[in-house]
């Protein structure tokens, strides 16, 4: 855990917000500045922090994410209308959470990618 | 192999493209219809179509795709500056091939995800 991170302290409770499902992997929540209108994040347990540290040991955290973003888009009701997954790495991203997180957006035909 | 599919033909050299590196899970080119001063493409060699046909038997490739993403960003000098990654799912998101890969976006200060 990263003891100030704002993801760490969603998933132990500390910070109050609604999970909307969890599992051994990963948890999920909205987006709290939506992009589209439906912007979630799914989120693993384990404080990874970027692509660069991810090794063989992550394999079942990176397929787990996206299989629970899958069911998360099912959920919403936009798995058969489409959903982009983004991951934003560095400043050039705008990567606001020093914690991997998988945004998936839809909900509405989405534009480019940035 | 998907017999139509225009990767898998890049892919086992059917259709001439410079695949800038591969390894035993998925290999790399760039767009050719670059959003960014770096577009590039992480494929997996095996035809996975879409994130709804993820099982537990395609972590691997999924790890594999992440890291080779970072790999690929390094090589392109943009692993310090940041970049996106992003993997767009049915119609609202745009997805033009059915064939999983994970677009890698950077080498300017991008915009919003969608």
């Amino acid at each position: 855990m990263g003891s100030d991170c704002i993801f760490c302290k969603i998933r132990s409770g500390a910070i109050p917000s609604e999970i909307l499902h969890d599992n051994d992997a990963c948890f999920v929540i909205r987006d709290i500045q939506p992009k589209a209108p439906v912007h979630l994040l799914v989120i693993p347990n384990e404080h990874v922090t970027f692509v660069s540290t991810l090794g063989l040991q992550h394999d079942a955290i990176m397929g787990s994410l996206f299989r629970t973003a899958h069911e998360a888009a099912r959920r919403e009701g936009i798995s058969g209308t489409g959903y982009r997954l983004v991951v934003n790495q560095g400043p050039d991203a705008g990567q606001a959470v020093d914690h991997l997180h998988l945004h998936v957006l839809g909900g509405r035909r989405l534009g480019e990618m940035g």
